[in-house]
């Protein structure tokens, strides 16, 4: 069984993290900013230095593609070089540069796949400087149109397409990378289950539902002094009360489904005023839909519930939803398999967050293997991941590309 | 029994609201704007015209005398003509326009009193603008000192000195309105005690004592997917059971207890993410000093207990207190005779927020009465109070005023 070059594959990550570089060791590398252009130019060299054949499409996505013995559609090896602002290192980066490895490896061992393999860098997945997330790899799916696209603007209003053409990434729509065989990305897991249960990488099951609420509580706004607490209608004491029992409603459902508060704003948020109005934000994901729509429902009677008891009004608008995506069973299976083959204490999860992935698996067979995170942390500059983890990630990415291009 | 002109008091709290006016029907006079000049300017003709000796002092407090028979120190009749941004019509002109009629009242019956009666208007009782609040009658009896007062800024960094001199109302330290026989301070309620027990006006006891806390909750912010709810550290869910529990430490004080959380931040603040931080404000008010410290310790008791259960780390800062401030029993004696009197349903409570009637009470025997406020509304445009209640509350005022004075 052949297996990656540690050495060069994190000496090549080290390289690209060099580009972006922070003061506290990790990376700002701002979809089509300058320093996505030099990440993208130094990967546009070790493809070619690879032998792959280099092409963008008309979203900036890159692919390089390794001919197989057949012309079949290719096994796409994907993720994303941009960051968010002060990201980790690993972040999108491990997938691209273990593809490329993956690639380095097979040439090292003179390999040739029935079918071809190629490494895709998806532009812009990261949606910060062009909101949303996943742009182009949804583009290329048929989730965004063009224009939606290209009419993304930043903070200081510069189009995503100026900027495109601005570092020199707008290519050609036959470029894009599809149709595909199947789809792998190999990523950091951002969160700690890997950790807690001491395994080194894990077989993603699929990407969880997400949706996204915003209940608004309004009551009656209030100098603090001369309010008795029975008369009374504070609105923010109803929101803590919600809030409480949102962590009760995944906690309750089962040790997968997730609840989360993550924004209140308070009006007028004065020290010495009863507020007038609450506004919070809760966020359920989970594996199954129906589980979703049932905590949607908990919530809204929740919220009924606890504003009727203390004469508040209470609103509940769930403004967006993303529906489950369970993977492949095909992939999942080749990625276990060749978990396996290792010999690997190896975990099962379902990403919380979305992916390339997630669009991807709407157009062909697509699969996730995730690399244990320390503490968890990500979109940070103290992300990190082990040496030995890396390795162990993309000697499984390796195996299963091997597998699935035959 | 004499009693005021209701017509004429009406009247002049009516072109006194004209100064400033707002289209929502509220007044913005900030102290010492233009509109405050105006509103001054207005004052002083109208004490004159009522054979008041006028004066200012090197704060701007305006003071209208009526002499007595004797030269003792005389009762004063004060409040302010300040309001905030969009204020209500009555919060502190009441004071002022009531004291002023009552002036034209003995005038109309030719009546001299024993001491000496005089109008104060104070200046930057609100302290909206130049913070903080009750900033002269603090600086008369010695809370802050002159430099301090002259230097305070407002948001455009003009100088407290430079905007009384602007307006022209900078007068003499001889001018201050000290030594006094009594301090008398009718103001409208700014709560619904009285509406909710149908009285159109009441006793104030004293000032309650605040304490000002500051709570910080840090735990562990993370991507709101992928991290399971038992590995969590969320200072949000912590902040939400603390702020209910703080609702409770006043409920099971006794009735007039009050609590509050008026200002919550939480940070980042971001949808998708579990909280790192959340700071909250709590405002603990009560006329017993002793209450108020009790319940701090109910609260740190409480962050200790929640935090530690949450594996979060609380910290509470007591940052400001303002100790309880009863009125002299003479005075609410007077206050209440002049009550059965006119036999009125009145009232007995405490205030809940600050008045300059608490600076007042360390210096000479003071005292306050409250008007009824519809629904407990004030700092708004929509504060009012009827012409009757407003009628009956300057009623009281005067017969208050007639038995001090003597």
């Amino acid at each position: 069984m052949i297996a990656v070059n540690s050495e060069r594959l994190m000496q090549s990550l080290a390289d690209l993290a060099q580009i972006g570089v922070t003061s506290g060791g990790g990376v700002t590398r701002l979809a089509l900013s300058d320093e996505d252009k030099h990440g993208r130019d130094l990967l546009a060299r070790w493809m070619r230095d690879a032998g792959l054949e280099v092409s963008v499409d008309d979203f900036g996505n890159m692919t390089g593609l390794r001919s197989g013995k057949t012309d079949a559609p290719p096994v796409l090896l994907a993720s994303h070089i941009d960051t968010v602002v002060k990201g980790g290192k690993y972040d999108g980066a491990l997938g691209v540069m273990g593809a490329l490895e993956v690639i380095r490896t097979l040439n090292d061992h003179g390999i040739e796949t029935v079918k071809p393999i190629a490494i895709v860098n998806w532009t812009n997945e990261e949606g910060v400087r062009f909101e949303p997330a996943m742009q182009c790899s949804g583009a290329v799916t048929g989730r965004f149109t063009r224009e939606y696209v290209y009419d993304r603007t930043d903070r200081q209003a510069m189009r995503f397409e100026d900027e495109l053409r601005r570092i020199g990434y707008m290519g050609e729509e036959a470029n894009r990378p599809l149709p595909a065989s199947a789809y792998l990305e190999l990523h950091i897991e951002q969160g700690p289950v890997l950790e807690d249960a001491n395994q080194p990488v894990g077989v993603v099951g699929g990407i969880v539902g997400i949706t996204w609420i915003e209940v608004t509580v309004t009551g009656q706004p209030d100098h603090a002094g001369p309010s008795p607490m029975r008369l009374r209608r504070d609105p923010l004491v109803a929101a803590a009360e919600i809030i409480q029992s949102v962590e009760r409603i995944a906690t309750m459902e089962d040790d997968i489904a997730v609840a989360t508060v993550g924004r209140v704003n308070v009006e007028p948020n004065v020290i010495n005023t009863i507020p007038g109005k609450v506004v919070f934000s809760v966020d359920f994901r989970h594996p199954d839909g129906d589980v979703l729509a049932g905590q949607v429902a908990r919530l809204e009677a929740l919220v009924e519930h606890v504003c009727s008891e203390r004469n508040v009004i209470g609103e509940v608008d769930r403004f967006w939803t993303s529906e489950p995506t369970p993977f492949d069973q095909d992939v999942v299976f080749a990625i276990r398999a060749s978990c396996e083959e290792l010999g690997l204490d190896y975990g099962e999860l379902w990403s919380g967050a979305g992916h390339d992935a997630k669009y991807m698996a709407d157009v062909c067979p697509s699969g996730m293997i995730f690399v244990r995170s320390k503490a968890g942390l990500s979109h940070c500059e103290a992300e990190e991941s082990s040496a030995e983890d890396i390795e162990t990630g993309v000697n499984v990415l390796l195996g299963t590309a091997m597998k699935l291009a035959g």
